[in-house]
């Protein structure tokens, strides 16, 4: 493939949906050389969200131009988990946890990236064959109070917050990564600056050319409306959700929000979005459009088309407020009258069995009066209605 | 052989040039369990000298109760120096090299430990064996709050001076050698009071009784009388010294550190230091005692006596003063002429010459007229004297 250095191909990515840069890379990609482009990612958790997203985004413009993605799957300290005990999300997983995550994680990742070009390494290749003895040739790289410097570290020890000692060494193994990759650019988010910076740090000591880094910005908040997306917080829309699932999660978009998302999570120009989000549309609109585009992305305009006709169906006219909120119970068939108790819109199994008898209960919409009813629990959210004012989404855990 | 478990001798070694002592070691010490007494060595600089010795000589009262000595050679960490840059004086280490100054320092050792009873390890024993992932785990027990809060590194953080990372690590590998060994004591000045502590931690999280620590103390002052003994800083009596040099180093002692002198590197009764160092003696006199004492601990009393003999014919009754400079010189033998130049005696060759022929020059006490005469330098200082006040030492560099 030929190499793309046409201006507004480099402009473009240089900027679109960029914090910031560090170092010559403008001038490094209108060098007309294939740069080799990194990107880290962590087996410990394999579904990839928007927030993922859009680092693999921003490779795949890289891709387009016509240079190398590299993915670093970070096995060798996946094996040894948190023992700090701070997080219980992430257990210490063994090689066969890493090697399946690793696969569901590249098989995502082909949903954008064309993956027979990606270059894939897990660090375990080289960080199995360091000694002790290298461990600490690399450390006399790395002083301490660079280490600590590190925005995260020095507010949890300014707050007595325990640091532990392998937290120090993990930004240099993401450095030394980028060392044996001989890495042109690293890409991540702003939260992983220090660690990417480290890199460039590294590869100048052990006198190579030093990697560019490109922080990508800003954060995507997640469909809370307040955090970054993130998995563990409940407010991310995955890239392998289902169709209505995707279409569901993101119409509890925040209005606020949607500008954001229609920035860092679609490729509508921006005047459209402007046109979108004009004083008097209701957001709602805007909201069908970003869903269907999401969905476009991930599975296909069709898909999109049926989950907007599936939504319309069931929430048109029913007056559905905005706010339902989700209750996550265990998947599979489950009895409505165990679904109405454990929702709490009913006190007791027998006030569920008469709400039922009553048709006083919806079903996605469909007033459901056989008591023996079941429904099927699973990952695309299911509205459960009583009377005219009572709501809730289920969902499987 | 029968272990001592006498109470007088459990509160000598318990007290006797002893700063603090942490943990339950007074009734371990009566449990008439063997013990192991672990001291580490650095295997870098193999010369003892007298502050070592006051290590050595407590191990030797531990292993006259019949408990087990244990040196850990620290050669792992020699082999990788000190690549900071701050200290010239550590380059890494060869593994023949480190095995030759380990046979060095064991071999000085024996002049004070019955060698034969000591167990002896490198830490590579256990180090070469860890791969990074046992490092990391490993690195998970400590925190680095708890790290930087040694008093050195505190202070280089603050004066804003490099602490390296793998600085951080060597307390750990050294808390991991007490792991190994199953310590139950480990011994050290109070400048190691961190690193000692540090084993006793991690024994505790490896679910091991956790060692007692012994400081030694107070720390002994070099012959400048200002800073600790130290063989970088030219200020210490080596135990190998012959029996000339070492007389002739503890007369130079400043009298004001006699009194700690005999305390920490003689067995002399306190009592008999008080009559030495009484009102209105001479200072020399309690210096010639100290030397004997000295001499005779690493060589006998007959090289003390002949020590005292030459010391006694070379400076009586010419007027010598205390504070006789000393100056380095290449070894091998050199002309007197260029003795005086060098030495600043003279002002050029023409005037060395004069002053010898006109017998104004003294070597070792003996006027010397032979303008051709040579001196050869060697590790005993040679006294030469220019008329009736200017003295120097010359002394291989």
């Amino acid at each position: 493939m030929k190499l793309s250095t046409d201006s507004a191909a480099i402009q473009n990515v240089l900027t679109r949906r960029v914090d910031r840069v560090v170092g010559d890379l403008a001038a490094r990609l209108a060098s007309g050389k294939q740069l080799r482009i990194k990107l880290g990612m962590d087996p410990t958790s394999p579904d990839l969200h928007l927030g993922h997203a859009m680092q693999l985004r921003k490779l795949r413009e890289f891709q387009d131009m016509g240079h190398k993605i590299v993915l670093i799957i970070g096995d060798y300290t996946a094996m040894i988990g948190d023992p700090s005990g701070k997080s219980k999300t992430r257990p210490p997983l063994t090689k066969k946890e890493v090697d399946a995550n690793a696969k569901t994680y590249l098989a995502q990742a082909g949903k954008i990236l064309d993956i027979k070009k990606v270059e894939v390494h897990k660090n375990s290749e080289w960080f199995s064959k360091l000694k002790f003895l290298d461990v600490l040739a690399l450390t006399t790289k790395f002083t301490v109070a660079r280490m600590i410097e590190r925005d995260d570290f020095e507010k949890r020890l300014a707050a007595g917050t325990d640091v532990h000692m392998h937290e120090l060494l993990y930004p240099m193994m993401q450095a030394y990564d980028s060392v044996m990759l001989k890495a042109d650019v690293e890409i991540g988010g702003t939260d992983q600056m220090f660690n990417i910076l480290a890199g460039r740090e590294l590869q100048k000591k052990s006198g190579m050319a030093e990697q560019c880094c490109m922080f990508l910005g800003p954060t995507l908040v997640g469909t809370d409306g307040v955090k970054k997306m993130s998995k563990s917080l409940g407010n991310y829309v995955g890239i392998t959700d289902a169709p209505d699932e995707m279409f569901g999660k993101v119409m509890t978009v925040p209005d606020a929000l949607l500008r954001d998302w229609f920035s860092l999570t679609t490729d509508v120009m921006p005047a459209e979005v402007d046109a979108l989000l004009a004083a008097g549309k209701n957001p709602r609109d805007a909201k069908v459009r970003l869903a269907r585009e999401i969905i476009t992305q991930y599975h296909s305009a069709k898909a999109a088309d049926a989950a907007e006709a599936r939504f319309v169906q069931v929430f048109k006219n029913k007056e559905v407020p905005d706010d339902v909120p989700t209750i996550a119970l265990k998947a599979g068939q489950t009895s409505l009258i165990a679904i109405l108790v454990e929702a709490k819109l009913a006190a007791s199994n027998g006030e569920a069995r008469r709400l039922i008898a009553e048709g006083g209960v919806r079903v996605a919409g469909e007033v459901q009066k056989d008591i023996a009813a079941t429904v099927v629990v699973g990952k695309t959210p299911i509205l459960i209605q009583k009377g005219k004012r009572h709501f809730v989404n289920i969902q499987s855990e």
